[in-house]
């Protein structure tokens, strides 16, 4: 394994800090992201396969959102066991506006395999972070290689410019003098550096950005002549930095502050209808090949089935291991061979090993409708070393893979459909997971192999 | 006086930390940089008179810094009763090389005063600070002026550029393969992210950067075939952040670490005679307009003059309030009306007030060759907000200029003689010294003033 000299170390982490790679601790310091100083290799033909699978994903998911009939039928028993996906869809619901102006800001997550290529672990159609920081981890990457005179070709990567141009495309559609970007915030977001880059992008482009949570909506926001309306500003687009989680709509003034966003014309990133598509329910459901047809054509469908991974709700009959059984069974036979997901959008509450078996033998029947089962990928593992908190660690990693998507449409009328910059982040493999570091995903950058 | 509502304060914190203005605190800590929100005025008329003063100047210390028999004579009282300035001569009298390749990166320090234009504070020749740091602030300006919609002209500063730029000039000068530009620094050096901005423009430009105390060059450093060599690399350049002050030259293997730099071709920026030609006793032995004709012709020498305070030594007679007196009985009896430096390089240690007068009244005769007597300025005061360890404060403050200039000779040809973007740092008027961040210098930019 390669060996740094401590004034390496000093180094790599003050050129990031100088780089902007920022995020605050728990306590509010500040401290650098955690990265890795070896970049994640990808082959030309995983590259290719990237590129191809960007618009058609896209372009998936914004029919699918166009098709209110579709997700109400495919979520409705998603909403009756979850009551965070039942408010989002009610409220999709009341709002059919079939000429309004939508701005999608994507990340489609995949990991690589051995053999099969990428495989997508989600869409996230809601709050799609990094697009700050994985721009300025590539710049940390070009100035570390050249320091280390290494002879890395990295895969470019400028998100910042292409969404914040979308955003000025955005704001000349909804053609409102002095209206403002509204990003709503969490409170005490640690990653604020990641939404302050894009900020600072907007503002160099003339556009100001108010910061506010759900809950400062819900308490001082108001919708007049159709415009949603913060200490007077009005909001062209409102900006989901936050509201993905349930929690975050369990307060009245939070659900408020929902309800203001959806019930105004203000350009909602997501809009209803695109967060719900972005479900893991919606995922499961489209790796039916009729069920694409409704949205894709027959070229299109081959693209993007390339990167589907296998999913079933509970109580599907599958054939496992040479026999007929309900995936729930399966999964509870051979648990290392599953992931157990919330049906609603969002990393960070999946259930493995062990502790999927056992949910799934305590889960009540009526609960079943909330999970779906996903084939476990075990995406190769290499040799790589990385900093967390000034300190550098070794050993076998796994890279997660993140393509930015931006799509503006008025109806169905597409104006943007692109994909912009890509984010990589490293773990340590499962085989380490009880090792430094495990869990955290450490910020990387792409470099292309020479095979 | 301006309000700003929390949120923009906060803001304001995020947005400077995203531009990487940051610095270490004394326990290593991370956090903003202090600076203002409300940028310092200039008008044409000065900035006309910035732009004259940078060449004649640089020329005058170049000229000055060729000329060691002049530098021996006038700085040999110093010498005497200061140990540092004297190890600093005798090393320099050891090198008469007259082909020496000379880089000098220096800052001219000015106050703007009410009626006479700018008048020169010091003239920096030896780790002149905030290259990296002063392009920043102007970014943050730049993005802060936009977010509050004000109209403000920054004058434009890219000194980072311009300086990296030189570096690339000076190594090609140097023409020796691999070789490293090594940056002299202090331990726990708090503003490292300035120097680091520096280096990575360095390495964007395919030049390694090594940092390393005096004491570490002391002990691992060697000369082999005329090269400075530090663990087996060529040290092509040898950039001063450190070895300014007399303490860090008290122990044994700092000294030796000095003497290593001094007796190898490494290009020493600055070089010996420049370093000394930076001094507070060259800077008042230039205000005699005889002496300052061994350097100049006439246009220049009015030009530099419109700069220079009146600066004198102690024991010399001078007309004040009517009476032919002596300097020193002039300051005991008016101290508010003089600043008491030390003669060598560095500001930091003068003494005004009642304390010039005691230390004036207890000085021994001999130890009056380590002072001089400058004029005191009292440059305009105008209101001013700024923010320190994520604080807003408000009140009249005062702008200190300065100008980075870059010179690049061979002997006596100049490659290169310009200027390379500003320095302002703002300080509480006296009046207020007593109050909240007195003494701190915020980083600051200059706006255009409309008349």
């Amino acid at each position: 394994m390669k060996q740094y000299p401590e004034a390496d170390i000093s180094s790599a982490v003050d050129l990031a800090l100088a780089c902007a790679l920022l995020q605050r601790t728990q306590t509010g310091d500040l401290t650098h992201c955690p990265l890795m100083l070896s970049p994640a290799i990808i082959t030309n033909l995983l590259i290719t396969q990237l590129e191809s699978l960007a618009q058609p994903l896209a372009l998936l998911i914004h029919r699918v959102a166009n098709d209110l009939d579709f997700l109400v039928e495919q979520l409705q028993f998603t909403a009756a066991s979850d009551e965070y996906t039942g408010f989002l869809l009610s409220l999709a619901q009341e709002q059919r506006r079939q000429d309004s102006l939508r701005f999608s800001l994507t990340r489609s997550d995949y990991f690589m395999t051995q053999t099969d290529g990428l495989r997508q672990v989600e869409f996230n159609t809601i709050a799609a972070s990094y697009i700050g920081l994985s721009e300025k981890i590539t710049e940390f990457h070009k100035i570390w290689g050249n320091l280390q005179k290494e002879t890395w070709d990295l895969l470019p990567n400028q998100p910042i410019a292409a969404v914040a141009d979308a955003f000025v495309t955005v704001m000349k559609e909804y053609n409102v003098l002095n209206a403002c970007v509204l990003f709503v915030v969490q409170a005490n977001e640690r990653n604020v550096f990641d939404q302050r880059l894009l900020e600072i992008a907007l503002i160099e482009r003339g556009i100001k950005v108010v910061r506010a949570s759900l809950e400062a909506i819900g308490e001082q926001g108001e919708v007049r002549q159709g415009h949603l309306l913060l200490n007077g500003e009005i909001a062209a687009i409102t900006y989901f930095r936050a509201g993905y989680r349930p929690d975050e709509l369990e307060s009245k003034i939070a659900r408020q502050g929902r309800q203001l966003i959806a019930r105004s014309t203000t350009v909602s990133v997501p809009d209803l209808p695109t967060h719900l598509a972005g479900t893991k329910k919606i995922q499961q459901v489209l790796t039916n090949p009729q069920l694409l047809k409704l949205f894709l054509d027959e070229e299109d469908i081959a693209i993007v089935r390339t990167a589907f991974a296998q999913i079933y709700t509970l109580d599907v009959q599958i054939k496992f291991e040479g026999k007929m059984m309900l995936a729930k069974e399966a999964a509870i036979l051979q648990p290392e061979q599953f992931v157990l997901k919330p049906q609603r959008e969002g990393g960070g509450f999946n259930l493995y090993g062990e502790d999927l078996r056992q949910c799934l033998q305590n889960l009540p029947a009526e609960a079943g409708n909330a999970y779906i089962l996903m084939e476990r990928l075990y995406p190769p593992v290499s040799p790589g070393w990385g900093l967390r908190d000034g300190k550098l660690w070794q050993g076998q990693v796994v890279h997660e893979i993140g393509q930015y998507g931006i799509l503006i449409a008025h109806g169905d009328r597409i104006l943007t459909n692109q994909a912009a910059g890509y984010l990589v982040r490293t773990k340590l493999g499962e085989m380490n997971e009880g090792g430094i570091s495990a869990g955290y995903g450490h910020l990387n950058s792409l470099v292309k192999s020479n095979t």
